[in-house]
């Protein structure tokens, strides 16, 4: 067992984890910028370190301070968390040069998925399929041009390095190509510091769904089904299901016999996603494997039973996996809704609600300052129910009950879409938001909000 | 459908049952006194009406006054949660007669098992065991050193109209019995208005096992597993917890069936719970029937994924159950741990922690007034995992979040438990408080606490 983990993260995700060590008799000792010094996480923690200024770039982004502040504090391993260093090979490695288990995949892993154009070859001569698209890097423009006229319009371009939406660009025509290729170039050279791009075809109206997968040292490697994340603003996702209404039994069963293929094509170990899109006649492809633990990961802990992190802690550790796939019973409906900041600023007052199937992440509390330096979001609402209405339903009563007082979040339009006929039917696509997202703010002018309530 | 459903009681219940109304799509009422105006309930509730001051005689525990509120709000069903008018089986005839539906059963069911001694007689003729004792009511103080004599000593006095502990004493000689009789059933009369009491051989040191089991109109029965209660202090129980860590499967099953024979013996419905004793040779003795919701259902919707409210509104509209004894599995273990405040109070600062495996039940919010007119619970915490020490784990993780701030409460003695040696090895007996309050005591003086955290 370990004895100290280090966490290199903040906000719920590292209360998340303070959590799971205290459960699990392990001391937790969290890394934290001067703009998180209140923070609910180094309350929590066992012992706690500052780590630098706010910018993240000189402190949570910061590798070798980092690894300096665990071994100042006598940590024999260290989880990332989500987004910062969760998804940097080197970090992984400069970890495993200090004596420091990384709580993920090897660096090499990291570095072999990272590479969108290495991970797509890889699951393309593992029969996991893939988007058609450029094998290669575009050197330039005219590349791009030639390609998307082999491959045909529309066409997506994307950065190498890329995720969250960075560094990404969809072209109907050549023009847009053009102007795609460079925009999209400079913006992944200032988000990871490396613009190569490459193209793929552009996959109209897809539905966004992803395996969470757990891999032990061992190759023992299982799927914990899917979620259904195709609620999103500008590719960051604003709400994810499990089970998915568009999934049949078998093509669940289908998709989740490739997620596990794509992981031990990788040599994964860890817990993982394997994300997918999934287009309306029921072919899907591979788009990325994160290898990291995801905002949402909830979703599929409230219906598997499974603690994600645990699982995350314990493969780390070199330990087996305690169940195989057979075992993995899925009887329950979950939701999770993301609430975001829309202006940072005081909390003056909240309150969360709890009851049965309601699960809260979130590491507000009144008089937390919600600062503009990091992630938006502040709370994650999760619930579960025998099935979705129930869960719907569920999810409508809990945000009713949430206050948050002192700043302006996204809650009314979260609500809004829980009345939504797109969402209450489930078969909605990633085009939901642009498809809907100027009718639903009318409806909030208007009054809806309250009406519904 | 119910339409509305009038909420005849305060505090978590209210809120809970509000809750459940909200997500099955049902208006809730909640009828409150002036004491509870300023309560979550009442806030979350669709409407709610008030029925009367403070003192519980006059608002509360008045029958004809709710079903007055209830015809005036047009509902057509009352929850009456636990306590108050719960188990008065005149109040559910009351609710009948004006053509409202008691959620709960029947007035006659409520009245047979209500009285104990008929109770007992019903469960004797149905091969249900029974504490030895009198079958007949004991007129005098010389009857009652008669009948301990017959069946030996030390014996248990009870009121047949009693729980919660009062009316009840135990007597080790004639002595005893002579000065506990008059004192018990000075308690009766003043606590039930009905003095009549028997006498029951006084097991000693049990464990208190309860089944809870779930019944519908056409006579399906069900156990939902067992809830060991034996941490108790004055008979009122502190901490409850499922599966009990001193029943074999085998003696669960017997002793489950043995539950839904007591419930079809008496023609019940709805939800319910049937009370065992059970003695350190593993025989184990009907005490009685709860014929309601308890306070610590929730520890059964853990690790069953039944919602006991839900089915209790379902029943009550002659829905039958979604599920048979086959197909309840229990795979998680769940602590339910009682927050008492010591003292009324304003709470100056709350604050309760969520995540995986943690709900909390709680009327509390800061501002809050805690008022000395009613039961002293605060709050519920309930834990659930995967193992009985991953709870424990968790309960001690979640005690260490909680802040109450303003008044005084019993939560440096429940996380003082959670370390107990008796308690972790789980065969602790309702003995457990008088053998052990007085070191936990001393320990708190000592400043254990500090150091356990």
């Amino acid at each position: 067992m370990f004895k100290r983990i280090l966490i290199a993260n903040r906000g719920e995700i590292a209360l998340r984890i303070v959590r799971c060590c205290r459960e699990m008799g392990i001391e937790s000792v969290v890394a934290f910028s001067t703009a998180d010094r209140e923070s609910l996480p180094v309350m929590e923690a066992t012992d706690s370190i500052c780590i630098g200024p706010a910018a993240a770039s000189e402190s949570y982004l910061n590798p070798e301070i980092i690894v300096q502040a665990a071994k100042q504090k006598h940590c024999d391993a260290i989880h990332p968390g989500y987004g910062f260093l969760s998804e940097n090979a080197d970090f992984a490695d400069l970890c495993e040069e200090n004596g420091i288990v990384f709580i993920g995949p090897s660096g090499a892993i990291i570095r072999h998925m990272g590479d969108k154009q290495a991970a797509r070859k890889l699951m393309m001569e593992h029969q996991v399929p893939v988007v058609p698209g450029s094998k290669e890097l575009l050197e330039n423009a005219d590349q791009a041009v030639a390609m998307a006229e082999q491959i045909g319009y529309p066409v997506m371009l994307k950065a190498s390095a890329g995720g969250g939406g960075k560094g990404m660009r969809r072209a109907f025509n050549e023009e847009e190509v053009r102007s795609a290729f460079e925009t999209a170039k400079a913006e992944a050279r200032a988000a990871f510091g490396n613009d190569d791009m490459y193209m793929e075809k552009l996959i109209v109206d897809p539905h966004h769904i992803e395996f969470q997968i757990l891999a032990d040292c061992e190759g023992n490697t299982v799927y914990l089904g899917e979620r259904d994340c195709s609620i999103q603003k500008n590719n960051q996702k604003l709400l994810e299901e499990s089970p998915s209404a568009v999934l049949t039994p078998q093509l669940r069963k289908e998709m989740g016999e490739t997620a596990v293929r794509a992981a031990k094509a990788a040599g994964y170990y860890s817990a993982g996603t394997v994300e997918f899109i999934l287009d309306a006649s029921g072919a899907y492809y591979f788009i990325e494997m994160n290898t990291r633990i995801q905002v949402e990961h909830p979703v599929t802990e409230e219906i598997t039973g499974i603690d994600l992190i645990r699982e995350q802690i314990r493969i780390a550790l070199g330990m087996k996996l305690g169940f195989t796939q057979d075992e993995i019973g899925i009887e329950k409906h979950a939701i999770e809704c993301r609430i975001n900041a829309l202006t940072p600023g005081t909390i003056q007052f909240v309150h969360f609600p709890s009851g049965y199937g309601v699960r809260i992440e979130s590491h507000l509390f009144t008089g937390y300052q919600v600062s503009p330096y990091y992630d938006s979001m502040i709370a994650k609402v999760i619930v579960s129910g025998r099935t979705r209405l129930e869960a719907i339903r569920r999810l409508r009563r809990v945000l009713e009950e949430i206050v948050i007082d002192g700043i302006k979040t996204n809650y009314d339009f979260m609500y809004l879409l829980t009345y939504h006929p797109v969402f209450l039917k489930g078969n909605y696509t990633t085009g939901f938001w642009e498809q809907n997202h100027e009718q639903m703010e009318d409806w909030l002018k208007e009054g809806i909000r309250s009406e519904a309530g």
